[in-house]
């Protein structure tokens, strides 16, 4: 994995997160994903250890929920 | 403000997520501030509407709540 993922679901907690999370880590150094969109990825997420959205995943593995917008069972609804 | 704080107490959530931020954003652009151990700025950290720690407050005031290592209540006591 090259760069962080940053997983979400486009609630407004998501998209004020993300324009943080792209602001202070650079657009070129994170992937976004919108889980919403992507339901195909939730699994992904779920294996990566990620239990609420918006979440990063580092490039080391470490996952940083950010602030809570949804868990990860709402998305799959 | 200057720069991005990141609002600790030294628990291992919080020492996890202070390696993961700091080397993300990188340690000249963000203060580091241990509330266990500086009491006298629990109340900046209440009034920038940090409800649990770890959190990183940006320079645009936005707070971003990382994973969850203790209320700012248990940080009191």
């Amino acid at each position: 994995m090259a760069k962080a993922i940053f997983y979400h679901a486009g609630c407004p907690v998501c998209v004020s997160a993300e324009h943080d999370i792209v602001g202070l880590i650079g657009e070129s150094k994170v992937e976004v994903v919108h889980l919403g969109e992507a339901k195909d990825r939730i699994s992904e997420a779920e294996k990566a250890g990620i239990k609420s959205v918006p979440a990063l995943v580092l490039e080391n593995g470490n996952v940083l929920h950010i602030n809570f917008g949804a868990s990860i069972e709402e998305v799959k609804a």
